[in-house]
């Protein structure tokens, strides 16, 4: 039974914890710590049969019957908070990304390569989505032969408060920074190159921020494959999250999921349902599976099945487009190391 | 080359001339006959290159050139002309039904009997349409295994005239009669037994006239097979022609056709086309289809692919059914014998 | 809060164990009986944090604690337990059928005639069914227009054990009772009158057991709308479980639910998943709603959404369909009412 | 009636005689020329009813009845037959490219504008699918809003001989000319901007004559849309040809054409057909719609669907897609005028 502390009580916070009560076997939450608690919150993890909560994360890892914790506070805090956590001797669960800088997610692998017995995973929850574990399922079976082309529709129902942009380090870190790993996750695979062509075709207050709302994204991934991302802030049919692998035996692809099935015909058409409406909807399926992989690794010492890698990698994918656009030209990730 | 005279110069013998004069090999149209032909007809029909017009069919059938009849004069008249052409030594294509007398069909099938080289085909043209024959030869394939279960789902956009009904011999006569002979067709089997419920729904004017407008029609085959067919007279959404056969070994289905695949996805949902909207946009090319292998036929000496057996069972099918709504009770179609 | 007491700790037992732990607010089960207890099953009831096991209901039903039971035992005992928990006082969600026999059954309504603050709600999940559910939705909206046809396929994956017949009462009253109820569900109507054509091709060994395997079932709703399900015992696909929904201003249908939607492109064709293998993958998500609407109805006086009069129409259309088989020949519901 | 003379007699130009042939109205087609006939050819254009063969294409061009000729003969020779053609005052329908060359196709470009009562159209028959045109018409119609993203999935079945590529000018010239004309087509826009990510994966040959046999080309069109073109020379499950344009107020997306809606359900999966084979199938009806169409404006003088302007604009975004592979960065179309 892995006794689990959660370090920020924020929705993804609270997504984990209802996750791990209901459905995670040989699991518990055993405390949760945020300094902004408010009633609401306190009632519900109460009600969730938590029996700590802390305003000091601190205090959290100074306890010793806690095994595991899962980092769920502001992106900002993720690096130092897990390295703390790493050197109390707990397995750590880290929400995406690690950070937006190079440096110091390679701090966090530091510590790590310090503590090798520790299990730290990233919270890039969509490779065990159903739709999408099942296309890199038939590629590992040998379905599709060699990866030849990989292509990933992600489209969001509507655009994040402008304002959020600052905070969030723009699209490529905090929406696409998930196809980044998607694209890592379907091929078997790193990025080579990036290419970026964007443009501001949603709202003119993203611009303002200095950010895009539309892109397609060329990938070149070290296998040899070739991948392309499109993104928009705002698909009025709502939240729009499909894949393709196409390669030399074949094509796995993947449609969006819908409420239900029920398809309505008539003088207008044949109708069906739109996608589910957003990745609360689409993806909390997804939260409860990286949770049980995630505590059978803490639990049996299995790998974790996304580890500080993997949250390198994306980051430093999302600051090669960045870079990509504001230099107009394809950009290597090795170009990046020198940024970590 | 075959020479092909029309007899009956309407809607369905101009198709045909179409037909012929564009998409069948080694046939050609050189006479049409009908007592009503107007300017726009004879127009049309010279444009196709037809020698010869007529007013009396008896002409058309005197012309020693000519191999092979097309009977698509008024359904009243089909079993009469069929036996004049086929005692005039011409190949007889006679659109459907045959009659709705039983024992004039069986006058047809006398004449063929005295007359072996002959060549018979009767109008059931959905056998030769894409979806349908795809089913069949699923089934050929041993795809299915044995037939289980087979349902058909027929439904016209809008209801006729309720003052054609009387002429029409009704829903099951002229309408379920396709269906009755695709059952046989897609099960390749007679049928043993009908049982129908049956309402009137659409039209009260339909049931002034003595007639059904929804009905659900169950069969048992004679090779053991159950089948099920439900028609409507109007579904708001257009054409709805649809197959499924279940066995022992799968199942093969048919989607409706649409004239595009293109699907909307927006704010109301996810739209794809209504289906093509009526059976001279459904059923066109197999028109064409069904053409070509009688042409061959005619020149081959290979066997019509619907001869006058289909058409006397699609037609018991009809008689039976009309009797069990009568009768509130299953009816065996051989207790339509003594009808015939 | 509402306590419940489960008794028959089998398959449905246990899954409703399962849902009102994790997932149904404001319930939770307090008490589980049943005579054969096993270790296992003792640790599963225990590891859900169960506080008391019995082996004799009564003593469950003695419990004043206790509001609500839910009767999970054999099908014989449905009735008399329900009885007895209804005079003792407890609200009861009984599972499907309530009994083979109408007087039975009709013993159960008049009990709860004598107590009318007592919720009595029938097993019937597959209401609870995202996508029936969104059918009737539709239909409820308008979408439909007036109900004219309703399809209903219900195909298991594999036969039951020919033995397990005897006890069942056969394909209409162990598989079809649900399509019943469903018919009744999707139409908002009752059934008037039955007919059968249905033929052992599945397993002969069924027929030896003088029960069938496959079936085509017309019925004549009271509200006049025509409807027709079709039965086999073995699909070798998987599950099938669709309906479709045809009236005056469209029609709603639904598909099978898949683990995933990818679909595999290659040589040998355009390829999806086959549906979820049996009930328990594909409704139970429907077993949570109907414990939440059934706690709901408990906790604040609502009606129940599945009440006896459902329970007593599902049997009657079962026995009804017997005796159409039998005697082949439609049969009224009303010839039922003698039977009660 | 527009009397039609045919220069080339090879694949293409059968098709487009045969189109006439039989699926135009008001045209036929009274000549072909092609130095190198065969009698099964020679018998091919006999059975069309074509009055004239030439050997010389000079001698067809010479006959003052020919109104209108299609040059279908082989790429190198498309800009100077055209011009003799326009010279000598006769409507053009020109194979695609028009030419690899841009001063040639200028060169045309000026002859058209010596002769303002020329019909000039460029083959780009996609332009006239089904599929295709209804995204387009959904565009024009306001259903998408302002376009943002578009996608085109262009997969060839097999890979051409590689000795056909040196000829061909390559895959950009070759096959995905088709892809850039339909991006301008379905945007209602020009290119401004082409960067490609291309690579070796199916056919080591095909590298080894200097071209590429998988793409990814992002285009950035002169609207403010962006667009994205995926190629590949080989899918192993046929042809595959798709577009999704994405925009302000939703998707038009369109699906693989089959031969029929069968659906066989089994043990392995729900199957469907794969993709109509190559061009000749998916494509056909295309070919004989914009015949329709450039015979209604060499007869009614209305404007011809693809002009010179589209002809150049794909060669020149071929050419930059080319240029963008050697000196791998994005390339503006802007910067091969001075190719021109």
């Amino acid at each position: 039974m892995i006794h689990i502390g959660i370090i920020g009580a924020g929705r993804i916070g609270k997504v984990h914890l209802r996750s791990i009560t209901y459905h995670v076997k040989n699991a518990f939450v055993k405390a949760v710590a945020d300094p902004f608690m408010n009633e609401e919150t306190e009632n519900f993890i109460r009600g969730m049969g938590v029996e700590k909560i802390y305003g000091d994360y601190r205090e959290l890892l100074a306890d010793p019957d806690i095994d595991a914790v899962l980092v769920c506070s502001s992106t900002d805090t993720h690096a130092a908070i897990s390295i703390e956590a790493i050197r109390a001797g707990k397995h750590v669960f880290c929400e995406k990304p690690v950070d937006h800088a190079l440096d110091r997610i390679q701090a966090v692998a530091d510590a790590l390569a310090d503590h090798p017995g520790c299990k730290f995973q990233v919270g890039f929850n969509r490779r065990f989505d159903h739709n999408f574990a099942a296309v890199r399922k038939a590629y590992d079976q040998g379905k599709i032969g060699e990866a030849h082309i990989l292509k990933i529709t992600s489209r969001d129902p509507e655009p994040p408060n402008p304002a959020y942009i600052k905070v969030s380090g723009g699209m490529f870190l905090d929406m696409t920074i998930h196809d980044f790993d998607m694209a890592c996750f379907l091929t078997g695979s790193d990025v080579e190159e990036v290419y970026v062509q964007s443009a501001v075709l949603v709202d003119p207050a993203i611009g303002e921020q200095g950010d895009v709302d539309t892109a397609i994204i060329t990938l070149k991934m070290t296998n040899g494959a070739l991948a392309v991302i499109d993104n928009s802030r705002r698909a009025v049919y709502g939240y729009d999250q499909r894949a393709e692998l196409f390669g030399s035996k074949g094509m796995a692809a993947t449609a969006n999921d819908t409420f239900s099935t029920v398809v309505v015909s008539n003088g207008e058409g044949v109708i069906r349902e739109k996608p589910l409406y957003f990745f609360l909807e689409r993806y909390m399926e997804s939260f409860a599976e990286e949770m049980r992989q995630f505590v059978d690794a803490c639990e049996n010492g299995t790998e974790v099945p996304v580890g500080i890698h993997a949250g390198m990698q994306a980051v430093k994918i999302g600051l090669a487009a960045g870079k990509s656009v504001e230099e107009h030209r394809p950009v290597k990730i090795s170009e990046m190391e020198t940024n970590g």
